[in-house]
Order: C-alpha cells, then sequence, then structure tokens
C-alpha cells in the first residue's frame, strides 16, 4: 500500500520517478484519497481529477520557489501529498492535522488560506507584480477550475491579466465540464467550443482578454501534462493553459454523478453510501418543500442560487420540475442578487438561496441595488451560525454583523419551524421590505408563531417574568429556553424570555418597559457580537442603569473548532451563564 | 434658446420630430448640460457622449413600458430632459431637485437609482425573468459604458445573459474609448479590435459569452442609432449593440482632455477653468506627496487604485513617473484588493486606494483573500465621512461600520495632518497586519502625533480631566476638542478628550481607568452608529456605572443633505451636546 507515495516528502523526490513509477504514484494519491474521504469525508471529484496535473507541476515546477496558487483550494490534497503531508491522507490519526484548503500554516508550499472560489488569477498577478518589482526569477502559477471562472473576481483577474501583465504567468484552466452544480454562462459555450475543436476555435474567451492560449486534451494523463508544463515553463508572458480533465476520475459513481460527488461525508466504497443519517425533517426539507410549493402556487416566485442548490435539497430532478421558476447563475453571487433585484422591480418574488460564507461576495449589491432600491428580494442564507462550516473560510458567524447594518434591510432570525416557513411566507410575498432570513443552525423545533412580520423590529415575549431578561436570537433561542428553566430551578425566580426575531432592530417600547422591573439583560446570538444584535441592544440601554451581558463570538476567525468546545471557551454554558447572572445580580 | 427642448414634456413628443428637430433637440440639450454643469457641476464626458443615442432610444422605444437601466446612471442627464425633468437643467432654481442618477422617486421612466458602475446588465436580465414569468411583453435596455465592462459584477451579468437569457434583452455598450481615466484591462484590446474592424473580427469578447452582437460605428449620429435600434426593437434573444461615441462630444476641452471632465465643478465655459479654489495643501495633497516619495525610496511600493487615482492627486503625469510603481487596475475593485494581498504575500507593499463607497464592492475579499491570510495590504479609504459625497449611493459613512468588524483588520482613524502621514508610513512599512486608513474629510489639521501604532487599540489621551470623557474618533476629534473647551467654558470643569485612534478596538485598560473619575463617556464618530465604534464603547461598559452617550449617523440612506444641517438633526451641534451632558450629570 502507498509504495511510492511513501517515498514522497518533498517535491524533489517527485523529480526522480520515471513514467511508470509516475502512474503508479497517481494510483496511490488515488488510494489515499479514498483511505480520507471514505472515513473522514471532504471534497472528492476536484481531487480525483486533478492528480495528474497536480504531479506533472511538482515534477517539472520547483516549489516552493515558483509560486503554485489553487483556486477555492479544494482540488489541492495531491499537491499536499507530494509536500510533505501525506500522512493527512493515509495515517487515519493524523487527518484532523490537515485543513483540506492550502494553509500557509502547514507548509511553505501554500501561499493562500482560500476556500472562496474565483481568487487565484488576481492573488498570482499580485505575486508577479511583486516578484518584478524586486528583480526576482520564478514562476507563478494559478489553477483555476471551469466552474470558478464565472466569478467576477476571476474574471476581472483574467481582464488584468491579458493587459497589464508582461512577465511570466501561467493560468491553468481545469475545465471539467461541472461546477459543483451543472455549469451555467456563456462562456461554458466558448469552453465546449474550444475542446472540440482542440483549442482552434476562432473565438476564443481567454483571447479577448488578451491572452495567450494553450490547449491539452489530456489532463488526466502525467505525460501530457509534463510536455505541456514544459513548454510554458519560464515564459515570459501570461498564457492560460486549458487543460481537459475528468472530476471524480477514478471512481465510477463519482464519474457518473458529477455533482452528487462534487463533496462527500463518510462513505462505503462499494455502495457509495454516506455513513450518515439525516433526520426526516431538516430546515433543508422544510425549505425544498417551501420552495415547490411555492412555486407550484405563485407564477410570479422564482428561486434563485449561485450554484448551491444542494443546500437547499434542490437535487437535479427536483429543479428541472420548477422550470422557469429555477435559476443556477453560476458561481456568479453579485449577479444573482442584482438580478434578484431586477426581478423583484418588475414584479417578481425572487428567493436568492446561498451559505451565508458566500453571500460576504455581496456587501454592495445588497447595499446598492437592493436596499437603496428598497426592492423586496428575500435573502436565505444557510450555515449562518457557529454550528454550520467549521473552516476558518467558511464561517457563517460574521454575516450578521457583516450585513444587519445596512440600510432598509430587515434581518429575520426565527427559532422553530412555523416561525420560520411564516418569515419566509411573509418576506417572498409582502411589498415593502429587502428580507435577509438566517436559517436556524440546529436541529428542527416545534412552536407556535406570529404570520405577519410586517410591524417591524417588534420583539415576542415568549414568558413573562422578572430580574432577568433573556434576548435569545434565532437558533439560540433554545438556549435562552433552557437558561430560564435553569434560572428557575437554581436562582428560584421566573425571568423573562425573549425572542426578538428581528436581528437588526431595537424594540424599544418593550426594552423600556423592561427596566420596571429588571435589572439584567442577556442577549444571545449565534455570531460575532461586534457589530452584531447585543450591541444595539446594550447602546439602548448605556445611558440608564440597566446592566446588558451580551454573550456571543470573538471577533476572531476561527478554524475547525468543535462547537460545544467553543461555547464552554466562550463561557456560554447554562451553568457558566448562570454563574455569571449570579455574580451580578448581587 | 432651448426652442425644441421646450417643446419635449414627455418621451411622446420626441417621436413627433423629424430629423433635422431631432438634431436641433441634441443642440438644445447640450446647451442645458452647459446650463448646469457650468453652474451647478456634475458629470460631464459620459453625458455630452450620449445626446444622440438617448434621443434615439426615446424616438424608437416606448419608455416607461420598455424598460430602460442605465449604469452608473451618470449618463441619465439627456434621457432625464426627455422625460419631463428639463427644468432640472434649463431652470437654474431647479438644479437641486435632479440627483443626476436614475432616481425612481422622481420618474416612472428611472427603473434603479444607480451610483456604483457595472450593475445594469444584471439588473436587466432580471426586469427580463419577471417580465417573461408574467407573459408580458416589453423591451428591456441595458445601456453600459466601456468603462464599466471591466467590473465582475457587469462580467457575470453578460456570463449569464449569454446562455440563460432567451428573450428580447438589448445592452448597448456604450464604447467611448474612456473609463474616468484610460482603460485598462485585455477586454479594451478587443473592443479596438472590434472597432477597427467594424465589429467583424473573429475574436469577439461578447460572442465568446454566447451573444449576438451588432457594431455602429456611428453613435454619435442620430439617424444611425435609430436605425441601429429599429433593427433589435422587440428582438427575441440578447443582443450586443457596441456603439462607438465621443466621450465630451461637442466641448473641445473636454473632447481633448477626456479624464479631466470626466466630472465638474461649476466651471468657467469659455476657459474651461473650474470656480473653485482648493486650499494649498488638503489631505490629498498630502497623499500624493507621500506615495511619490515612498515610490522613490522603496522599490517594494506599489499603489494600487481601481481607477480613481484622480482622488489621490495623481495627475496622468505624476503617475507615469511612478513606472511599474503605480497599477491602475481599472474598475475592478475585488481583483484590486486581492491582488493587493499577492503583492504583500511576495513581499511587495501595497497600498490600495479608493472612495470609501466604493470599497463596499470587497468586503469578501478584505475578509478572505487578505485578513484571514493576514497579509499586511493597507487599504486608503476616501470620503469615508458626512463631509464627503453626499449622493445616496456615494455615501462613506457605512464604511467604518461594513469593514470595522473583520477579524485581523486594524482600523486607523488619524485626526490631524502628522498623525495621518506617521499611520501612513507605519502602515505601508509594517509585516503584521492588514490596515484599514480612513482620510480625514475636513480640513487639515496640525498637532504632533506617534509614529507607532503597533500597540494595537492603544488610545491617545490628548487631555486629562474629569466627570466627562470625549472619545472623538478620527475626523470628528476637532468637534471633540471644541466640545471640551465649551464644556470648560459653559460647565466648569475640565473633560477628557481622548483620540482613540484605533476606529474598532477597545483600549480596556484606559477605559477601566476612566471608572476612576468620570461618570459618563461620549462617543462621536463620523459614520453610522450601528455597528461602529461607539457601540464597542457601550458594551465594554454595559455592566457597569458608567453612562455612555454615542453620537453619530442612523441607520439610514441620506441623500443630498447638507452636513451642518444633518449634524443638527443628530443633536451633534456643541450646544445641543452641552445641554444632553448636563441633563446627564444631574
Amino acid at each position: 500500500m502507498y509504495d511510492i507515495l511513501k517515498t514522497i516528502n518533498s517535491p524533489a523526490d517527485v523529480k526522480k520517478l520515471n513514467a511508470e513509477q509516475l502512474n503508479a504514484l497517481a494510483a496511490d494519491i488515488r488510494e489515499a484519497l479514498f483511505n480520507r474521504l471514505t472515513k473522514f469525508g471532504g471534497h472528492f471529484g476536484p481531487n480525483f481529477g486533478i492528480v495528474e496535473t497536480e504531479i506533472a507541476m511538482h515534477y517539472v515546477f520547483d516549489s516552493p520557489r515558483d509560486k503554485f496558487v489553487f483556486d477555492v483550494s479544494h482540488q489541492s490534497y495531491p499537491h499536499k501529498m507530494l509536500t510533505g503531508r501525506k500522512a493527512g491522507y493515509i495515517e487515519d490519526e493524523h487527518f484532523i492535522e490537515d485543513s483540506g484548503y492550502t494553509n500557509p500554516d502547514e507548509s511553505e508550499h501554500d501561499l493562500f488560506n482560500v476556500g472562496h472560489t474565483s481568487t487565484s488569477v488576481s492573488l498570482a498577478t499580485g505575486l508577479v507584480k511583486a516578484r518584478d518589482l524586486k528583480g526576482e526569477k520564478y514562476n507563478v502559477l494559478a489553477l483555476i477550475g471551469d466552474g470558478s471562472l464565472s466569478g467576477g473576481e476571476a474574471l476581472e483577474g483574467l481582464d488584468f491579466a491579458g493587459s497589464e501583465i508582461h512577465s511570466n504567468l501561467i493560468i491553468i484552466v481545469n475545465d471539467n465540464q461541472q461546477s459543483i452544480a451543472e455549469v451555467h454562462g456563456g462562456l461554458y459555450k466558448n469552453l465546449d467550443e474550444l475542446r472540440s475543436t482542440k483549442g482552434k476555435a476562432p473565438n476564443n474567451f481567454f483571447k479577448a482578454f488578451g491572452l495567450d492560449y494553450i490547449y491539452e486534451e489530456n489532463g488526466n494523463d502525467i505525460q501530457s501534462m509534463i510536455k505541456v508544463f514544459e513548454r510554458v515553463k519560464n515564459i515570459d508572458h501570461p498564457v492560460i493553459v486549458h487543460i481537459n480533465t475528468q472530476k471524480g476520475k477514478g471512481y465510477k459513481l463519482a464519474e457518473e454523478n458529477r455533482e452528487a460527488w462534487h463533496w462527500c461525508m463518510p462513505f462505503d466504497r462499494e455502495t457509495g453510501k454516506w455513513h450518515v443519517e439525516f433526520p426526516e425533517e431538516t430546515y433543508t426539507s422544510l425549505t425544498t418543500e417551501y420552495i415547490l410549493n411555492k412555486a407550484k402556487q405563485d407564477k410570479d416566485f422564482v428561486f434563485i442560487t449561485p450554484a448551491m442548490p444542494n443546500l437547499f435539497g434542490l437535487s437535479p430532478d427536483v429543479r428541472k420540475g420548477m422550470g422557469p421558476q429555477y435559476v443556477d447563475t453560476g458561481i456568479t453571487e453579485e449577479h444573482a442578487i442584482a438580478f434578484a433585484s431586477g426581478v423583484a422591480k418588475a414584479g417578481g418574488k425572487p428567493l436568492v438561496g446561498t451559505a451565508a460564507t458566500f453571500i460576504q461576495r455581496t456587501y454592495d449589491q445588497v447595499s446598492q441595488d437592493v436596499c437603496i432600491n428598497n426592492n423586496p428580494v428575500t435573502i436565505l442564507l444557510n450555515y449562518a451560525s457557529l454550528d454550520g462550516l467549521t473552516d476558518v473560510t467558511h464561517l457563517g458567524v460574521f454575516a450578521l454583523s457583516a450585513f444587519s447594518n445596512i440600510p432598509n434591510l430587515v434581518v429575520l432570525a426565527p427559532t422553530c419551524k412555523q416561525e420560520y416557513l411564516n418569515m419566509l411566507n411573509w418576506s417572498v410575498d409582502q411589498k415593502e421590505h429587502p428580507v435577509m432570513i438566517l436559517i436556524p443552525g440546529n436541529a428542527v423545533t416545534s412552536r407556535e408563531a406570529d404570520k405577519d412580520f410586517s410591524k417591524l423590529n417588534t420583539y415576542k415575549v415568549e414568558q413573562s417574568g422578572e430580574k432577568v431578561a433573556i434576548l435569545a436570537l434565532g437558533d439560540f433561542y433554545q438556549k435562552g429556553e433552557e437558561l430560564a428553566n435553569q434560572i428557575e430551578i437554581q436562582l428560584g425566580f421566573k425571568p423573562t424570555l425573549i425572542n426578538p426575531r428581528f436581528a437588526n432592530g431595537v424594540d424599544e417600547k418593550l426594552l423600556k418597559d423592561l427596566q420596571k422591573n429588571h435589572s439584567l439583560v442577556i442577549t444571545m446570538e449565534d455570531g460575532i457580537i461586534d457589530g452584531g444584535f447585543g450591541q444595539k441592544v446594550a447602546n439602548f440601554y448605556s445611558l440608564t442603569d440597566m446592566k446588558v451581558k451580551t454573550y456571543g463570538l470573538k471577533r476572531e476567525f476561527y478554524d475547525r473548532y468543535n462547537p460545544a468546545e467553543l461555547l464552554k471557551e466562550l463561557g456560554m454554558t447554562p451553568e457558566q451563564i448562570i454563574s455569571d447572572i449570579k455574580n451580578l445580580l448581587q
């Protein structure tokens, strides 16, 4: 097992291998990928498809002197194995040490910590600039997948590279004819044309940006890739190396269903079945159901996603049934939001869905295209929670702080199934406000909830009490409920429990009323405190005698944390909060 | 004067004119532009160049049934005159009523309030989508200038239109061979090629996105434009109409110096001289001087701007002298930030400059490409002040709230000339932190200042006193100073005056010390309160007896306000604050 891979401690060892050994190395790497991914999960298709290319990169170029920039970097596993980090793939106890993305803390062969798409070309042009200013000589390579090409940052970068860079830069376009879901956008038609003409089509997307261009059909053949890299090594201007590869290569199921095998949980290699059971009812399943029903009932409704249908349970079959009421814009968050504003302006009912971490791409579009125009766009965010994605590049705990201070935007934080669905219903149908809804990150719970949210910034008192008022926002409501119970049991009085619902508003009347028989207000939010909900409450009371204790996350880039441990570290277990309260009430 | 223009009360009146009258109308419109711009200022070149096109649009199409979307919308003045708003151009007392951008509150002929570039294609595709879902029939037109094409949002929109829209959409690309400064980016080489071949070049940027394409050389000839619009009217698929126009047409000075005449202050028509005298020393002149000296002294230094050299006094001559140490990326904010991260990673010293309102495009790049990687990029923001641009689409008062809650980012708010230059020097040379510097929005003042800012989040006590502590941030420091004086005069005690310097940090030790002999802390910041500086201070004290009064702007889209009046409305004059303090100290 791993006979060749075990001999590779650095890229220098790759250069010693003959053609046969290189092929054996590719096989070893795929076995190592299986080992990690069947047991630990991670990005499947992108890594299985890029094995040969990354071997050839290390064979021909000289990292870390030559600089490799991996777009999204979820296709860097083979590169990692070749740069001293094979243990993270072949020794199960070391899985946790490998981040699954390039990470400069792990290795000098990694330049950036990257987890959002479409960044590699711009980052690489920056390396080129500094290299040239310093008069240094080395190759700079950017690897970008075809799915990432549609992102504005990548397109801006290509345009810049095509006219402003006049020295060595090698941009490898890994064309596997697939984004996470199917590709969308006109440029993919041009990639098709280029593939079918072996790069000879006169109309060439890359050349239109002023870039030199080479096509290589055999992206999964190490010798072909070595040849093409030897041709461009030390080139004196930017060049596109457009390579044709197979996503998921080496695993039949993944080759056949590229969307399903983009990313995986631990699974059985024989059957492909994931070793995980999802509960029957999740916020995802509720969302899918809402979307499908709404589309059937209301011809003005349209669900829009920048390449994230899977987050909302919209499998290929299901979305096909929605016809023109389903729009995957491709990886184009900015466009998706502006597009939705246009839909709303012309009387449609747009619901835009993506992950909280990716909506960060659209601060300006949400502010300018949507909110200044006050167009009724609803933005639905998954993983806006510390219980969501825990990789430093995918944290959803900043979304509330980032977006909730945009004027006109109503940010809703539902606390249970009924409230979530009622908020969705209200939001998509109303015509007064842009709305952002934070999907709870915890398990589905059930409670009665209001249906109308048109009276903005009205909190709901779920339990009236005294002394302490708990404002437990969104999916932290359950923590607030538990805390309220514990206070009653341990401290002997009944606190007030409030469901704020509006994550960026202050219910001034209610907060004022609390002053009558409360001396302490506790805010709990599933995000960073800075810029978020609790600080608005603290500010409201800052000239009064009311004490306000704000619970939430610090302004930090957390990475691969355990959510329960993090809460403890932040002093947010019920025991810790009870202890705080005891002290504060004295 | 304005004989024909005076007869135009709606687009229906345009349709009645013969060829000769249409040309006379164009002449009238240019006279009206002169009338407003010589006296009131505004966007010059874009409007002078587009007169004929907008006349033809209204002649051929039927607004508001047909929908026009104007990118940036600073080229919509002729359209405004043709849609019932000529008074804003020919009657001086009505200038103020016209926003200078499309504005749905002004007219049903305006679809969106737009002031950032590169949005029209995406917004228009959204209109198309809703139109088609509703089964309605009308033309949707997007007008986009060539300068705006390089923005990611526009490129994403073109890519989407090229494959996902299968019905009427007319995208007019107004090619005047100029951004605000000269154009940058490979796609402009392709536009050149298309112009020189009259649209026949086989390599075609727009066709590479899958779009149909028509070229019209005579964009400043009404009859040619009528012909081309009649050809595409009611077309059943998306089409690019690439038109060649002359920026600033009709004013020799503007035709010859397109960069200087993009936008103007009131000026003398004969000489072109602006009726405004700038003080000799401004924060702009200080910045220019810093940039030029730094570039001379340090070969690793590079100034990067997404098409905003003018904000930093970098005229064409000056920037030419900087050689490779000056980079205009074109209108590509996202790329500019990622590019800077690459420069920093490879050992360069990047300083990125733009307007506060445009940096909003880069929330994700600042967070992911720069701050997660902790690369020492310095971002320099102009107009991050209520004293900056007052159009609703150009407000800089959100920047602090939007960006200051990103982990690892150090946000500096200088209070005077020395501090500003010292912060610039420190920031560009250090290698530890990404830094954002907010250029003061007021006149230059002078005071001694520290040179080292490596001890983060340390405030500076500028005057020690008692009872009241004033934390006056950045360019509001002068207001704090005045307030401190007035307190001493009117209330008879000496307050403490603090220059926080770090706009997103809390100096815990200092704030704790204040508790000894102060009962009230006042925060003053030049931005919205929500998510900003004062709320962090309020939060710090929220469990103590310290009262905190936060002064700043509300979370609102202010539009064309008078800064002094706004401050009064917000209760921020010294008299109002003194009155607050009297009440609070009782």
